[in-house]
């Protein structure tokens, strides 16, 4: 999915929600453990419960690969699912991977390669340590993209994203603008963590025209309002991920019911918010 | 395999010798297509050839999951394979993986866990930006090992890792200083690149005890006199890996005898360094 397909579904839908599919075999409903493949079942419901209101999902490929051959199983089904919706729903694979030009090529084809032995996801997740061979990999392929870390919503952000440089800019800052001549807005995404909404204008400063990838809101504490009104452009320019919140929502049989019930909850907030930018 | 035994081997070997199975089908001797799984065919039989020269292997996480589901049978394969030499080979998962806790320690049950759903690699390779929650998980397993990005051998090494910070460090100076308070030298080593042996003086001066992976000895340019004249502590704390080098000497069917005879070569090397240094 391209830039202008990608906003167009946003207008849509009147939501930029991202439902992030971090599922987990011990926190899914005890009924779906009579399927072959409880994840994928649970992802499927998910899914079909929620599709009109969710512009993206994101799998997070650790709790795949934490289930060994059978989790790489179940990730192949969901994003072979999530392709029957394929023209109104922006695939991320959450996997923040990078290594040497030749390796992250390798990476490059399993998650946005074609089948059969790549997922053909639209994006993945990417992290900047080892700098531009590591990155340019994944914005060779046409109508994908990269998502790089910026800055992140866990307390370890502070480590070392937020360490000043001698030039006064922080490393997170550095990584932006290093970074956004690597790419473009059309194939160069950012995560930015929704705990720090105040910098987001410090961001929108730095990358005016890129989409950022907002995890964080819900479990992880983050404010819906303040990151649409930090972080929004005149393109949305905002995929607002939730996983737990949504998708944990219910317990019971009607477990997909329950997180479209958050979900639509988080959309209408959206619907509001693109309505104030006047992008809907 | 702890420590003292990973010191051990080395005694024994003569050599700090690491080959990476970086195994690229289209790579590999033609005559092995003719195998079920050519890919972990190959990696037999380098393993077999070339055990008792080298103290670890490193499967390079891309080159398999770039294969899809085949390429993730062929991994385990390979790392049961290896773990009939377990008591005298240390066995590195290089995936480069990191993200925020809960995430993190699923990253770490599908590498160091236990089978069937864990590889039980002895360490994983693991990528600093996200900061302590997103590394800790992977030194919270017993006799298990995280080594951590520092100084990588790319040309993107110097896009963030040689930044000057406010404080005069550069970054990677900055990760090594912070994180060794997250692990010990008994289960937290570190990736230092070696196309620049000199920078092992400044990495020494951080971190004295602690074991590094050297990576780009050989393709990348490494040299491996200058690594171990800067690098070696008296435990010898160095593990140098070799990958394209070693694994890809020949082409024919003689291609493990060929791959012994290079693998042959480092090691030779080695042993004069730890005889130098009054290890042996």
């Amino acid at each position: 999915m391209n830039r202008s397909q990608l906003i167009d579904t946003i207008k849509l839908k009147r939501s930029y929600l991202c439902i992030g599919l971090d599922t987990d075999p011990e926190k899914i409903p005890t009924h779906l453990h009579k399927y072959d493949d409880p994840v994928f079942e649970f992802n499927r419901q998910i899914i079909k419960s929620t599709h009109d209101l969710a512009v993206a999902y994101k799998p997070n490929i650790a709790f795949y690969e934490g289930q060994g051959l059978k989790g790489w199983e179940s990730l192949q089904k969901t994003i072979r699912f999530l392709d029957s919706y394929k023209s109104s729903i922006f695939t991320i694979a959450d996997a923040k991977r990078g290594d040497i030009g030749n390796t992250s090529e390798r990476y490059a084809a399993a998650f946005l390669g074609l089948p059969p032995t790549g997922l053909n996801f639209d994006a993945i997740t990417v992290a900047p340590y080892m700098g531009h061979d590591s990155v340019k990999p994944f914005l060779k392929i046409e109508n994908k993209w990269a998502v790089l870390l910026a800055l992140t919503s866990n307390a370890g952000a502070d480590d070392f994203q937020n360490s000043r440089l001698e030039n006064g800019q922080t490393l997170f800052e550095n990584v932006l603008g290093t970074s956004k001549e690597w790419g473009t807005p059309e194939n160069l995404m950012y995560v930015v963590g929704a705990t720090k909404a105040e910098m987001l204008s410090a961001v929108r400063k730095i990358v005016p025209d890129s989409f950022l990838l907002v995890p964080g809101v819900g479990a992880q504490g983050g404010n819906l309002e303040e990151v649409s009104k930090y972080g929004m452009n005149s393109d949305c320019g905002l995929l607002v991920n939730s996983s737990r919140g949504i998708i944990y929502a219910g317990k019971g049989e009607d477990f997909a019911l329950k997180a479209r019930g958050q979900a639509k909850i988080l959309q209408q907030q959206m619907e509001v918010a693109l309505y104030d930018h006047r992008i809907i």
